[in-house]
């Protein structure tokens, strides 16, 4: 079982300080899997990554941060659904960074990243982040060049000093076609249970696809290294995206080297004896 | 489908002004249940807490508190995970309150449940509340009853607040026996992966359970409101305590009367009809 997926997480990682080449990554492409065993492969993952969990709260000493990027509809929110299934939701810390506030624009671009970012023995799982004021900054020119282009520095720095405290931190772009994505668009257009995702700008920044494509291939050549790599993962399948998503998770964890408990051997036997009226 | 469950909601829920005999109330009742039936309501209640989820966010008027109280090893985060199956984690605010910090004991017991309310449109889940303060804080005498007394009606006016803004309150006590809760301990006192939960404190806490038990039944007597009232649920059982609680909050979202989104019914085919270098 611990063997299946066959290195899924090697397959979509991005080495560091190499471009990819987003148009010629098929967000269609299954990496050889067929749906039940991939489905099979993301229960099989939540079950580990579970006790990871537990391993990595006991320790209290390292952290975890999984972001989330990607265009309008990529999934991010139903792969932080997959992961939740794994997790205990009251030790994770949930947040999706939108537009910034008047008090968040006020600060440097990291403050409201910080604010967020894990205790030790806990997960922060961010739907977008710090990579918006290098994305959607940049394509919309919110602030000029030479304001943006020095946050790559300034992200490697911030990624690097969290490492160094025992914060890793993993980085996803899920992958959708532009097909894809007008799908899911119309649903929210249409679907009342779905309606509130529906947003008008969406529409917008559809158009500047290629803009998009281009600055996401430079922020993950430029932010990509080897404590925290990216992963790009072909995300038009929903099941692709879990298992690659989980498979990636797990791995990191993994890799990690959590400490694990050692409970007491008669720590049962000595609770279970003591008489009823304790 | 709708009709599963013969409103087991009904069933737990206590009587504004009644006091609920703890004693008397079985913790490892099935409410007539069979497994099976228990988990198929589950799976169709999560189904449309989902649909529910998004018309709330839609609407962006209206909020839910769901809190959960009881013993240690209760099936607090169990019960949590079950809801959040059914639930978009990036918009509901999940909340442990543990032990209060220094800077939330340097203010009313109610500043820290304040700030974690949720903004119009969400979801707050409290894993322990406001209640800690006249539970574990009347049973350990951390102040003395002139202090946690009058904090009854102090609830009463607050969660009445809530209600005027369009935030109801869902109080939930789960009831495990005493057995039952020995059995999970020893768990966490021996299994790795449950050992992040073990605490020496919660002996010392069941060594109180008659002192609790009191203290929740005042608690539930005085607390307990039309708007708001509170639900014993039987908690021997996961699969019943499951059933019971999505029963519950989806019964809860549906007496919201939220209003549904009506999407154009030419949305899609607008979206659709776009040429491909919108």
């Amino acid at each position: 079982m611990r063997r299946m997926g066959h290195g899924l997480h090697r397959r979509v990682r991005i080495e560091p300080g190499k471009r990819a080449d987003l148009a010629k990554i098929d967000a269609d492409d299954t990496l050889g899997l067929e749906r039940d065993e991939a489905e099979e492969l993301v229960r099989e993952r939540q079950e580990r990554l579970e006790v990871l969990q537990g391993y990595l709260k006991w320790g209290a000493a390292q952290a975890l941060v999984v972001l989330f990027q990607g265009m309008d509809a990529g999934g991010k929110d139903g792969a932080v659904r997959q992961l939740v299934a794994g997790l205990n939701p009251m030790i994770v810390n949930f947040v999706a960074f939108g537009k910034p506030t008047k008090e968040e624009l006020a600060h440097d671009f990291l403050w409201r990243i910080r604010r967020e970012v894990p205790e030790r023995g806990e997960i922060s799982l961010f739907n977008r982040s710090h990579y918006e004021d290098v994305l959607v900054v940049r394509v919309d020119e919110l602030v000029p060049e030479p304001v943006w282009r020095p946050r790559f520095e300034v992200i490697n720095t911030f990624e690097a000093e969290l490492a160094r405290q025992g914060t890793t931190v993993v980085k996803f772009m899920l992958h959708v076609s532009r097909d894809e994505q007008l799908e899911r668009l119309a649903e929210r257009a249409t679907l009342p249970e779905k309606h509130w995702k529906h947003s008008a700008d969406d529409m917008r920044k559809r158009g500047q696809w290629d803009a998009y494509m281009e600055a996401y291939e430079e922020a993950i050549k430029r932010t990509g290294t080897e404590v925290s790599p990216w992963y790009v993962v072909p995300a038009d399948r929903k099941w692709v995206r879990n298992a690659v998503v989980l498979d990636t998770v797990v791995h990191t964890l993994e890799e990690m080297r959590l400490p694990t408990p050692t409970p007491p051997e008669d720590a049962a036997e000595e609770l279970l004896n003591r008489p009823a009226g304790d």
